[in-house]
């Protein structure tokens, strides 16, 4: 345990970093899956299995929690540790992705947004300063400047100007989270798919010097070939010794080769929203347990797995139980999906500590386009 | 283990029996309560969960199943046990009772009763010999007889017609049951309210010798006493070294004045369900967690209790997540009332075996009036 927020780079292999984040709640071993707990919970999930799996963090959404039930409340009630019953480190963002996708109303200006809850249609302004307020409510370990994300693809002038606009938030929410030693406010990379823009809102950052640094606005819209793109002329120019979170990314091959140009920490709901739908994430890529190919298969997802989900249930198990509509289907795909995210991640620390990185990626990638064993 | 399915009487305490209950799966300690996992899952729970709470046997509903995956398919994955990875003992119902509350266009006689499916429409057939047949696919360890339930309040007429087929079905079920030692099939007592027709019933079944006895017909529609009653007259009336299964009840409170009236097994829905609409049980009553008054309560639902679900979330938190729908809203609450519904039973069993059941039911009933804490 560390009174104050520090990163430790181990050991690198290529641009790929193996390091450790402390806190005072506990150490984050990076490169990093945080899965996200929207509204105080990893859905269809206990907080004691979302920790025995390996996650060092999760994710609590700022937007969510402001609604309902409150971050004024979440404080009274002792903060979000406490009352999700999750004792180790919580990253949270500042929320305004969200107002932007879901919110009602949304009207934005130099000094924040004002919008109307989806859920009761009430008025709320999240500025810089009130949303590193309310994350500071909610007690959260890692906070987010408030930024403005767009859409791509967009105008090479607008992402300038959301870009240009990020960038003086960060500053008044740095200002704002004044010195927490033990806790950190990150700022947040924007510029679209423009290496120019990207590369400035790095250097800007930089130079207000961060904690640790996000990088927003991708997997947002463009292939993945731009987001790498992006991230291989971004994470350069970023300091090393500070963490890197790409934020909302993403698929397993995503993740993969990000960690490959340099990023230590990941937050999706894939692997949750998936598990709900159905899709399971395993060695030899997905399966969707809702095909009739499964509706008389005895086989487990994976029978080399050490989860219980991925192991001790038949295919036509889970594929009957999605037909029943059962929560029990919820349950055992998130809790297999989390898994495989988790034991990703751990190989990918593991290969960069032994420095076989790139044999990991590449056998990794061939089990992927191996795919899932044959129909009986 | 056991090749043959026994019953053993441990000790008595007025007419209230402790016993256990031995098949080549396991060993059932009486009084039991089963936890209902109709389509072959106990809703929000994972089977290792269910276990570690103290359950010795699950009920599976033979309607859901035969319909969905169907009993030929369950039968080709190996069984329910191995289905619903649960290796310990599994009871079914006959399918009867769910056909005449769920299925559309039902016609009975005397073969049997067909209908149509509540979620295809698809036509079955349901008869004594099916009916045994579907719940041996199943590989159920106790099996039913199929019967004809009336609601109450029905015409004495209408409930002594209903009787003597569930009698005439009792016959033919035992037949299709042939021998299988490691197994069971029970007759099931009916006759409603009338306590002559009860009496006959239970007279009839006796002579048939089945390994145990059902009692059902009651919790449908017509008060606690009258049940109480009923039951008074009717256990007497069963052989003593025979396990007592009154279906489908009940409330705590039902379970504790029936075990005083001899009962051995139970089943509800009540515990799961009740759990997934925000009710929870505790030794001190009934608390619902959807009421405001619990939104900025840190208190557990009970501090004392050994379970996670009970002790270590607040009511705070259960109440944001029942109002905000998620998931581990009906996982926890489940949790915590299976998990109390199994205390009281253990505490049952205790009491009985000491001999101080009396004790234990005024005690019991004292904690439930007492009620919940009061709002902070
Ligand atoms: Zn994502
Ligand atoms: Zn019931």
């Amino acid at each position: 345990m560390t009174e104050k927020f520090t990163f430790t780079l181990h050991a690198t292999d290529g641009m790929a970093r193996r390091g450790t984040v402390s806190m005072p709640r506990g150490d984050i071993r990076t490169p990093a899956f945080m899965p996200v707990g929207t509204a105080g919970t990893v859905k269809a999930m206990y907080p004691g299995q979302v920790r025995e799996l390996g996650s060092d963090i999760i994710l609590g959404n700022t937007y969510h929690l402001m609604l309902r039930p409150g971050a004024e409340r979440v404080a009274k009630l002792g903060g979000l540790h406490v009352f999700a019953n999750w004792p180790h480190p919580i990253l949270t963002d500042s929320g305004g992705f969200q107002v932007m996708s879901l919110a009602q109303l949304r009207k934005l200006d130099e000094n924040g947004v004002t919008f109307q809850s989806h859920i009761d249609g009430r008025r709320y302004e999240l500025t810089p300063e009130r949303s590193i307020e309310i994350q500071g409510l909610l007690d959260s370990d890692i906070q987010m400047q408030l930024d403005e994300c767009v859409a791509l693809p967009s105008s090479e002038a607008e992402i300038e100007r959301a870009m240009r606009l990020s960038l003086r938030w960060a500053e008044r929410s740095k200002a704002a989270f004044g010195e927490q030693p033990g806790k950190a406010v990150f700022g947040i990379v924007q510029g679209g798919d423009v290496p120019r823009l990207r590369i400035a809102s790095a250097e800007a950052l930089r130079d207000m010097d961060f904690k640790g640094y996000s990088i927003g606005g991708l997997a947002v819209g463009e292939p993945q070939h731009v987001m790498l793109e992006i991230l291989s002329i971004t994470t350069p120019v970023l300091p090393a010794e500070k963490p890197r979170y790409l934020m909302g990314v993403g698929t397993p091959d995503d993740i993969l080769e990000s960690v490959a140009r340099g990023v230590d920490m990941f937050d999706c709901v894939m692997p949750t929203r998936a598990g709900r739908h159905g899709l399971a994430f395993t060695r030899f890529g997905k399966v969707n347990l809702k095909n009739a190919r499964h509706a008389e298969d005895h086989r487990p997802l994976d029978e080399a797995s050490d989860c219980p989900a991925s192991r001790d249930y038949s295919r036509a198990y889970l594929h009957h139980l999605f037909k029943a509509n059962e929560t029990l289907a919820a349950m055992l795909l998130t809790w297999n999906n989390l898994a495989y995210y988790q034991q990703l991640m751990a190989g990918i620390r593991g290969a960069i500590d032994e420095r076989r990185f790139e044999d990991f990626r590449l056998a990794t990638k061939a089990g992927w386009a191996r795919g899932d064993i044959a129909p009986l």
